[in-house]
């Protein structure tokens, strides 16, 4: 499997430093090609913008999406968005691991899916959800947070944490056609025991060993909804 | 009423732009005070990292909130974070102004949040949700989108747009105390006629000049869960 590890964290040291570490020595341990992207490191431009096309089909309003699409035909799309984009073609599994600002991805990280994920490859026009352009891939969401696991779930005080993932994993991953396994959390992170975070790694590796045994998470599929897009009776 | 409207969006005239210039007119008309942050056009930066601190308290470990913590005491926080958080304070009103990118904020927006809802002010320890730090002020979330207002709701494609929108709504503005204002919601934008857009222009302003009439969204309040954040009986 050639997996692309995107990693988004200001401090190097971090524990969720020490996951991707851990990710890309089981996985390589496994036979696995393993490629990361660390967009602190590689000081990743998170802005979606007009910088990001060398030329421009309509210079006067910038429509992203509309860019991006002719951007891909006439090879203008800006080298790094290039780079990540053919890593993420070349990638069978992509893992996103970062820490949870606001129940979300930091702006690093949500600037790569802004320009990354570039319509026209990744989706378009009836391409979506299970016939996104990037099915037959999988996702896995790994993250760190602060919180205690008893704060999220059904009558939790935020719910479950897969509703406030839901723009990544279903709006997101699922969208571009990924199967979306789910994701990996490590709780409590900055107030727990060096023990308690190499059990964490400990399971992180468990669960990476055995990644094919995972189903994914079930999102809408495109068949249950008309050509406009009204749902069909069940 | 003091009103703070943070807009991002990469096209400087875009529908968004225009429903921002319309809040402007709308609340000054009534006679309320506006400032707009106009992150593309401020040249933001979105990224949280080492460098939004002065002074570290731990200059060898980056815990990003803690440092927000001791440089709001220390007055060391980056001066474009204080200015955006003392614009904040002085607001009754925020309203975040964008297009939707990936079911959420575009990350321009997204660092914005992340770096200026400082922990220490905003929020931290025991003050969340109806506790929150900025409890008493109110907030609307104002968004364009390309898709139709078919494909959001229960058993639509996507579902409802407020559970899409939930880490913004609850996971972030609920959570630091404000009362959290229904969406105002531009659908299908790229794709409408002019005289389509001016009904979304119009009903925008209607909707500004009787906002105090809104009832915000329900969300959790501290009194229903015991010390600890597990749920108290009902």
């Amino acid at each position: 499997m050639k997996v692309l590890i995107v990693h988004a964290h200001p401090e190097p040291k971090s524990f969720t430093a020490a996951l991707r570490d851990q990710a890309v020595a089981t996985l390589e341990a496994q036979g696995h090609e393993v490629q990361v992207s660390d967009l602190y490191a590689m000081n990743w431009n998170p802005v979606a913008s007009a910088d990001d096309f060398s030329s421009r089909e309509n210079p006067e309003y910038l429509v992203y999406a509309l860019e991006q699409r002719l951007g891909v035909k006439s090879q203008s799309l800006a080298p790094d968005i290039r780079q990540e984009l053919d890593k993420l073609l070349w990638a069978d599994l992509l893992i996103l691991n970062f820490p949870i600002f606001w129940f979300s991805a930091p702006a690093m990280l949500k600037g790569w899916i802004d320009r990354v994920l570039v319509s026209g490859i990744c989706y378009g026009g009836k391409r979506f959800y299970d016939q996104g352009g990037l099915s037959g891939k999988k996702a896995l969401v790994t993250v760190t947070l602060g919180g205690r696991e008893h704060m999220f779930g059904d009558g939790a005080i935020h719910g479950p944490l897969e509703d406030m993932l839901r723009p990544i994993l279903r709006g997101t991953l699922a969208y571009v056609g990924f199967d979306v396994l789910e994701p990996f959390v490590a709780w409590h992170v900055p107030y727990i025991s060096d023990e308690a975070r190499k059990e964490f790694l400990t399971s992180y590796q468990q669960r990476l060993e055995h990644l094919s045994d995972d189903q994914p998470m079930q999102f809408p599929r495109l068949a249950q909804f008309d050509e406009a897009l009204y749902p069909l009776p069940v």
